[in-house]
């Protein structure tokens, strides 16, 4: 027997879309639960496949099959190809198992030819009609079939119109679109050096042909790339009989969604066009009218589309997007999806359709997009007020939400202009973490350079404020307080406006809406939270972020930077003097002066956690961060600490690294200084104990070094840490546990790991600095050529954003594999950026991480993305 | 049947190392050979190790084995152990496995007390030397098996002489003796609470015990760790009758190697003092004489001697290094070790005792370390001169050699003053690749910034040039042309001195001695090349370090640097047009100016190279590296460019990056700039046509793409090479042949590289920037911890310099096995600084690559030590 390269609608249904394509099994689906469809036939993906096996050519047996099929369409519409007094005109359509934009996309009116057009005039009584659908026909088939330049076609319309002193395509007379027809006949015949062909059946084959050739053409190819679609599944064809909404008062075309799709209420939603055909409601040259007058028109119509809008929603149990046309007085349907909304009604329907009993909760978390929720958690622009406005740059979108204010290039005037109670956006080229306190007031952050993990990035993500980092087409000048974008000057004061979801950045104030959180979402973060395995913590520096955090559902810290700490006001000048130490006598003398002020701020975090666990991190970035580096400045603090500006220079200088991030930091300082970590670890201790006395709970601290590389690291801080925390604990008399535990952010500790994991109750992945020395990207200076990168295919999503799991993925599975073989219960955690990463999130759950921290706002999506995971898998 | 703990000397034999220890192995040997050797026995090893076993206790057994042959040593020597007339006196002595610093050294006169001193003293007629003896041995036995402070008796000694106004400890007569003696005996109780130990037989297991326990102090500890010596081979006790050397005119002592250990000259070279123990050749107070002079005054022992060193030489077929003691006219061996030796004299000897039969070509080859060849190939510092000298700094020893010279502050300066004639040293903080021309002129280089594979180290290796790079103790200040040292100051103009081989920095002038190749060198170099698999390539961007590498013995080029071609005055102007141009058009002229230039350094290169492969790395470095920095520079340059100096210093600005070695360099250049690459590979191609057809030879160019992370910067820049390749080769109807492949830097490289050995012909490692990135250590920047790494115990070797087998090496195993995998033909080699490190070679030996490449004057080193790997394993 041969096989089945075609299918009637009737034939099929929805779950073969692999077979019949998306489109063509939801064709199929709507005829056999009943719904008019106007007839048609699928040609499989498998003659795709088989077209390519061939050598890009049409079997016999699938031409033979596709014949004897059109005779059937033939018989079941009562019209026949070719016939000029009812001439059966059919549209045809790719449609592939996933949605594909670059293939080829629909040929509308085929089977028009010199003479059909005739009987199309006559039978539609409209000469006008017939003829501007042939022209609009042979345009589309040269075009796609054929590969003719749309720009030959269109340039001959606009002479046409010219010449005719016509301002718009609809002036055209029957008359002029007939020899408009010739002229389109004769580019045909010029380009291709054949006639325009005659022979429906003809029409149709090469039709088909050059839907299976769009699968392989570079847009298709590239995408698929894009999206790890498997190149080897082949587009369907779809070929249905045509029906004409423009036929006059009782025809029409209209869209509709089963709810709202902005709110997600459940109400049909649409608009529709009396005696229209699709391409008028796009063109947007009449005023669609809102889905309900359809009651008034057509009642019985409108009743009709109603029930079958329920049943279709029904049947999918999702919101659906219909597409459909009436034809003289009779209600087709043409297409069904599910329905693209936005993020708050992705949210009301899944957790409504849960009510209603339509899905369950496990359908309902998968139903929501876990990136989408930022939407929701972050104030957004008035969507009126945003129209009016025009971009001025793209920057990355490096932490969501939208602000306005005015400009200004220091912290310090931006405090100051907080304090005068504006509201201000601060614009630096990078930001640094002297720049912490004007963040914080500011509305919004704007940087020139720096990428999705700058300081200003991860600083903004914390604070959930708005961000729009390495938006190198602004030029920033600090000390002239200038800012320049394709020539036009912005000077201080000035207001700009900024969305960090999509990175856009626009001239002057745009109102903003603030984020309103509803029932809907908690409820949806609890079914989350049943289906999840992966724990969620959060990285917060602060009593404020972790409070934050906790509202929304981090069952930890992560990752505690105790450096953010050392950035007050009134305990930089420690740190300084601390940093400036002439011996370890002086150093310690400053670190005691330190000691109470940190483990005041782990106490007010212990409080607002209580028995959460809590990752201290010790102190991690080169200490030239911590020290100023403008002439100015450093003349005012010699002053301040009574030191020659020689020798404070010459400290600077000593401190000064050529790559920072390869250089004197993390668990290398600890080394050097031991000091450091030995203050640290007793602030760590000393907290954690007297809250757990005026608590009365049982806290065990988390102590975590940072950028372990050889076990001989982590056992010598390990030991100390030891050390200090037991004479603490004799001297208050406790009994406390602790862990110690490192971060695992090194190439060299991951192939190593077994050995460190000796020495680590628990492993923290750093997938920041592990992707940076992993692929030898300095996450700062990327920006220079992430951008070519994409282009050129090289990288399909900044590796900073979504774990690269065939190369850092690797690494991360090796230590994984190599720790717990060596410790079976080694407690497995991320804290990167990626820990608030959908992609990345499911990555961890498949190498079976106990937990991933990321950002206090970030915290829902994390949960989501891990309920999904843990579905999914 | 009980275990055997206890060997006498004539019961064992050499190749009990692990056993007897070396020492012990060795005594027993020469005492089966028929030497004379005065009697004793050896404590096991094993002993050592049950001794732990038992809690630091010696068991019954091995007690009564000691006394057992204690008793058969009595009888071999006709003295008893207590005996007033005929003391039996032994020396004890550690000696494990492995010669090992740190353990306890000696005991002498071990027997001695109250009364058997009174028996020395009778018995040798010098009661002054018996109580010298006797209070010797109790300082000896306080200090090294008690620990009691070896002040203490000095003390006592000082005060001692000071009341009797003598200035020497030979002014103390007998008298003075025994009432130290009695002193010492009061500090012993004094400290330990307990009598001196008259028995002899508890002195004797006393001090068993003591070097038993020596084995795990801590010195003992951190060698072992540092050598990578295993912590459970226990040490073994040697006790052997004393003899005496100063027991008047026919007696004495001495030390002899049966060849000259600094010319490898065969001849007994030695030296020997009449009536005199081994500590007063020590104490130097009185000057040994030549060896020959014994035939002069014991022309018997002098032959008898000489025909012992012969045997001892033939029988260990090498150069021993002898101990001899003669007790009234009767000569003694107390030890023969292999003898150490200069570079020079192992060379000699190796090849010369392979002419003599005595060994055979493999071992001649193992007799040499690799790494003292570097002696060979350079200048040295005329030794008395040189211990004329005082070292006012130690740096890095970063290119080997010494130099002399005046010191300058830039490389324009230094050039200035060669052209004048002056030998000069380069001083600077770091250099850059604009200093190439004064590191040319310059006789050697100071750096106070950088590491072992910091660009002044390299570019001075690779120039076989004196450099000592990292000598952080030295303040360079290169604007006001001094640098500071200890608070002294050195201006432009004073002599200071180098030596690379050490990194001593020396004040003032030392005369130099050139090196000087013997025809054994090139002997010994032709057996290496006979055992040795790895092939042996150099690291060269010029016709010149080609000659000189080819020289050496290398078989290829496994690095060209093209950008150092850059550099030239002559092009450097071009360089920075094509840097600064605003269009591809703009860059395509500069580069169209560079492309003769380039292709003319290759058609060099491939001329002194002929058909040995020669691989040529694409432009690496960023590109702000060839722009200047200073402020004056910039608006000299922008006036020669005819630009403005604020668009040169945005771009300049728009160069810069916080972490260059993560930044915008290597293959991301070529993705960026793909008419750089063009150009390059147009160059290559072109030069290998002319001048494959120019000498009638095949040259097949290996072009090199750098930093490959991803298997898509490879598969696009294959394909742009392959693309210009072609055409080129059509433009001049060639048929040439050339590879394409990658460095293999990248972590991520490592782990995929599976994916990116699809797209080379040939993988060479850079281990350089794969140490950097797998550690995260900058090169640059490392010396700020290095160093306190090192003390810590947490870094055995610089990385830079010896690669880590464990974590980097993992990544190199891990891509030769994807690698070779993938495509089982795959060419391998190592282009790193490791290529030229003996340690590094035997593992890339064993990891399976081709070849290594090093800079020129380590291609002898590195055939040397690739043939030893080869014979090792």
């Amino acid at each position: 027997m041969s096989k089945k390269w075609v299918y009637l609608f009737k034939e099929g249904n929805a779950s073969q879309k692999y077979l019949l394509g998306g489109k063509g099994a939801n064709l199929c689906e709507m005829t056999n639960i009943g719904l008019p469809v106007p007839p048609g036939l699928t040609v499989t993906t498998e003659a795709c496949t088989e077209f390519y096996e061939q050598g890009k050519k049409l079997t016999d047996e699938i031409i033979n099959q596709i014949e004897a099929n059109l005779s059937i369409l033939e018989e079941q519409t009562g019209k026949k190809f070719g016939d000029i007094d009812n001439p059966l005109l059919v549209s045809v359509r790719s449609g592939a198992a996933f949605s594909m934009p670059g293939m080829m996309d629909t040929i509308l009116n085929l089977g028009l030819n010199d003479k059909t057009v005739e009987g199309m005039a006559n039978k539609t009584g409209n000469k006008r009609f017939a003829y501007d659908s042939y022209r609009r026909f042979i345009q589309m088939f040269g075009d796609v079939v054929l590969e003719i330049p749309k720009v030959k076609f269109d340039n001959a319309l606009e002479t046409a119109k010219e010449e005719k002193g016509y301002n718009f395509d609809t002036e055209l007379t029957a008359e002029d679109l007939i020899s408009l027809v010739d002229e389109f006949k004769t580019i045909y015949k010029e380009e291709t050096k054949t006639e325009f062909p005659q022979e429906p059946e003809n029409q149709l084959l090469m039709a088909v042909e050059a839907v299976f050739r769009s699968w392989n053409n570079q847009r298709a190819i590239t995408y698929r790339n894009l999206y790890d679609i498997p190149h080897n599944l082949g587009t369907a064809v779809n070929v249905q009989s045509m029906v004409f909404g423009n036929m006059g008062d009782t025809s029409g075309t209209g869209v509709a969604f089963t709810r709202n799709p902005s709110t997600g209420e459940k109400n049909v939603f649409g608009e529709f066009l009396i005696n229209a055909q699709g391409e008028d409601v796009v063109a947007g040259i009449r005023t669609p009218l809102p889905i309900d007058k359809l009651n008034e028109v057509m009642p019985e119509i409108y009743n009709q589309f109603i029930e079958a809008a329920h049943t279709l929603e029904q049947h999918y149990k999702d919101m659906q997007d219909i597409e459909f046309t009436i034809e003289e007085g009779k209600l087709y349907f043409l297409q069904t999806r599910n329905g693209k909304r936005t993020a708050d009604a992705a949210l009301r329907a899944a957790v409504e359709m849960v009510d209603e009993g339509l899905i369950t909760k496990k359908e309902a978390v998968m139903r929501v997009d876990p990136k989408s929720l930022d939407q929701l958690l972050h104030p957004k622009f008035d969507q009126a007020d945003l129209e009016k406005s025009v971009p001025i740059a793209k920057g990355l979108p490096a932490s969501p939400g939208a602000a306005t204010g005015k400009i200004y290039f220091t912290a310090d005037e931006a405090v100051a202009a907080v304090q005068r109670g504006e509201d201000t956006i601060l614009v630096r080229k990078e930001t640094s973490p002297e720049d912490i306190e004007g963040m914080n007031k500011a509305k919004g952050i704007l940087t020139s350079r720096g990428g999705m993990t700058s300081h200003a990035a991860v600083v903004a993500r914390g604070m959930g404020k708005c961000c729009v980092a390495g938006c190198e087409s602004i030029n920033v000048n600090e000390s002239s307080k200038i800012m320049t974008v394709k020539g036009e000057t912005y000077t201080e004061g000035d207001y700009i406006s900024l969305d960090g979801s999509t990175g856009s950045v626009y001239k002057g104030k745009i109102k903003t809406v603030e984020a309103n959180i509803s029932g809907n979402f908690s409820k949806l973060m609890e079914w989350a939270d049943e289906f999840r395995v992966l724990g969620i913590r959060t990285n917060a520096d602060t009593p404020k972020d972790s409070e934050v955090a906790v509202k929304f559902g981090a069952e930890g810290i992560g990752l505690c930077r105790t450096e953010h700490m050392f950035f007050e006001e009134s305990r930089i000048f420690s740190v300084r003097k601390m940093i400036i130490a002439d011996s370890v006598e002086q150093r310690e003398k400053a670190l005691a002066e330190i000691l109470p002020m940190q483990k005041n701020d782990f106490k007010g975090i212990f409080k607002v956690m209580g028995i959460r666990p809590v990752t201290i991190r010790l102190l991690d970035p080169p200490l030239h961060e911590f020290i100023p580096h403008d002439e100015e400045d450093i003349i005012d603090l010699a002053k301040d600490m009574n030191v020659s500006v020689t020798k404070l220079k010459d400290t600077i200088n000593g401190l000064q690294e050529f790559n920072p991030m390869l250089g004197h930091r993390g668990c290398r300082l600890a080394i050097s200084y031991p000091e450091i970590a030995r203050m640290q670890t007793k602030a760590i201790i000393e907290a954690a104990i007297e809250v757990s006395r005026e608590e009365n709970i049982n806290i065990i601290p988390e102590i975590m070094v940072p950028l372990v590389g050889k076990k001989e690291e982590l056992s010598i801080l390990r030991k100390l840490i030891i050390e200090v925390a037991e004479e603490t604990k004799k001297e208050f008399g406790s009994d406390l546990q602790y862990l110690v535990g490192t971060m695992i952010e090194i190439p060299r500790a991951c192939v190593t790991a077994d050995e460190v994991a000796e020495y680590a109750d628990f492993f923290s992945f750093g997938t920041n600095d592990l992707t940076q020395m992993t692929f030898g990207y300095s996450r700062d200076d990327a920006g220079k050529f992430l951008e070519d990168y994409k282009d050129a295919g090289i990288l399909e999503q900044d590796p900073f954003q979504t774990i690269d799991q065939v190369g850092v993925g690797k690494l991360v599975e090796t230590a994984v594999k190599l720790g717990r073989g060596a410790k079976d219960h080694l407690h497995l955690g991320v804290c990167g950026e990626h820990g608030g990463d959908p992609a990345s999130i499911e990555f961890f759950h498949k190498t079976g991480l106990d937990y991933v921290s990321c950002s206090p706002f970030r915290v829902p999506v994390a949960r989501l993305a891990a309920a999904q995971a843990a579905v999914k898998n």
